[in-house]
């Protein structure tokens, strides 16, 4: 791919980290983003470690191998959760994947009772989710534990993956969101739906209908 | 109508679509907007399918004829649920219908024990519903089973409608809020306040007046 | 006071008005605003009637007399609620009142159980209150009636005032707040002041310190 | 330090705190920020008492020395709690103090059961303080009763830092947030980390899962 894709491609990626930290997704130097700029041989765009996403710019946006190895003159390092990435575009094949900390996800990621994950149905929202038709439709969240170890959790992650082939999305638990896509925009709007979901869940888990209001 | 009042009208159409993407009432491509350009023969300007909010634009909204046939050289779908536009056009003699997708409108749509909908009353707000005139009012929000199913749905519209004739408004449950208004900025109107009446029934159903606070 | 300082001010009312909008605190056409231009003989800059408040403009500024008469060439109609300015610019010698419709001082208003109040001490935000000197202060802020009889309203407004003569505002029930100040600046202050209070009591009331956060 | 250094950091000052105004936590004239210009001797950059933070500008910021007496021709008073700033930058080493008023920090502060403190553990955010490496770091936030005698409180803040040598925060109660870093960047990036953090555990507090939502 050429060097004005990869502009491009960096140019997109910063302007989703400026917008998501304005709604308090990635506060701080959190969240990482990527998109995919060849598949054969594999090579990604990446956001580099540490850099604070109210200022992210297009220098902050990294090229990578499959094996992760920055490639070009940027001295930066590429995100720790880089092969979480890498495992998710090798699993599904995804173009794009966003990862993201806000206050929700993070909230809704202790709600797992029995360590499996989270379950969200019957809302007309889900139907923004790619190839969801019906809001009839019950999305399941797999929730995985935090690891420091990012070897041993890209392998959990790709275990994971593959026991919920129809998932769009995981939580790692009181941690954040892994969404993806067929392009950036569709993880983009993968993590406003997902994000929409959580927040109706969580505060409809304490809302009690007023006696007075009801009919 | 002339081809300038439809550009006119889509502009409109856009700006409101990215107003209420800012605040959160049609994450992704959720939302619907419609206005009427001419009663006779009936024209609507209306949002395209599958079109994110956020990045509306005049050039995805449509002009439609009363059977949701698009008029003009534009190759996009109008929205699925253009029947419902219609629907309300027909019976209320709208002239602007705005379907918004937001957490508390989705959290109050279950909160109707009885499966007939909301009543609220009290707020001085209220009147900034068109013919309101007291805070004494009662404004019932009826709430309708969601359905994939347009044409069915659409009917089952009507009769609320009629059944309704002081309503103005509708929620479709786990799915969002159907408004309409005289002009688009009384649609708008009614948006504002039914947005904020939900969100304070909502949040004030978990309010407990604390001990020390209370006189 | 010459026609230069009634533009500047209407420009000041109308910028307050597009700044509360933008936080949710004048949704729709709530809210009024006021600010004395002479005081021999009182005249004030007060907003129009039915104003949307996120379009609000210095056009939409009267110039009223001491009796609530328009002056000048501007056909519109005072705000309803006029004569409670007038009343707080006369027992308070308050130069700007504003009044808001905010989601937490809708709810706060409900929790005043002997029907004359809510009272919130303790806090350093209460600094910010004219003449509050330290967080230890008690500021009591009278919950009112609603009514729909301006004339009525304002009597009791002025009782109110009178009983309460330390009193920074005032709350009418599921209406909303009406502040004042030295100045334009002092009221937007008392606002923002009384606004965190109003959210910081309302969501503190149902927190509950979660067992393993707590030393 | 040169006048340009100074410059450059009353503008830094300056838009942090325009940006803070902006998310809610510095309302009013609420809130006070700081940065280090010269070691030795002690100089220090700081906000001017009084100011809106909505409105801060670069002429609102000060120039001091140890003694917190202003330098320079700016007729401003330094921020009452200087001290306290003084105090944090010589017992930490600090090159930059923030202090907010945000309403999750506020009730948090009266989480504390015995007097000492809040722990918040096991979040991946804490990996955003600096030195921070795990997400099963415990985080220990003391929380110190608020006193309007800022000699005596700077002689409290100074105990509890000692105390607490691993703290990079401490609450007022009912008040507000204290943190610093060894630059304006790491402070506002802590800023940023603990209100995420506080907000969480707030909201968290009130959540139950779902009986339907879990798995």
């Amino acid at each position: 791919m050429s060097t004005r894709s990869f502009s491009l491609v960096s140019r997109d990626l910063a302007a989703i980290g400026r917008r998501f930290y304005a709604r308090g997704w990635v506060q701080g130097t959190s969240g990482n983003f990527s998109a995919v700029l060849t598949q054969r041989p594999l090579q990604l765009a990446i956001t580099a470690s540490s850099v604070h996403k109210g200022r992210l710019g297009a220098a902050n946006i990294l090229r990578i191998n499959e094996s992760a190895i920055p490639l070009g003159a940027r001295r930066q390092v590429p995100s720790a959760e880089t092969r979480l990435h890498l495992e998710i575009v090798r699993r599904r094949g995804a173009r794009a994947v966003l990862h993201t900390h806000s206050i929700w996800g993070t909230i809704l990621s202790e709600s797992a009772t029995n360590g499996d994950g989270v379950t969200i149905e019957g809302f007309e929202m889900l139907k923004g989710l790619s190839g969801v038709r019906t809001h009839e439709h019950a999305e399941h969240i797999p929730v995985l534990d935090n690891d420091q170890d990012m070897s041993r959790l890209a392998s959990v992650v790709g275990e994971t993956l593959d026991r919920h082939p129809n998932a769009h999305s995981f939580l790692l638990r009181r941690h954040g969101l892994y969404t993806w896509g067929d392009s950036l925009a569709d993880a983009e709007r993968h993590v406003e739906i997902l994000e929409f979901l959580f927040e109706t869940v969580g505060r409809g888990a304490t809302f009690r209908p007023p006696g007075g209001e009801g009919t």
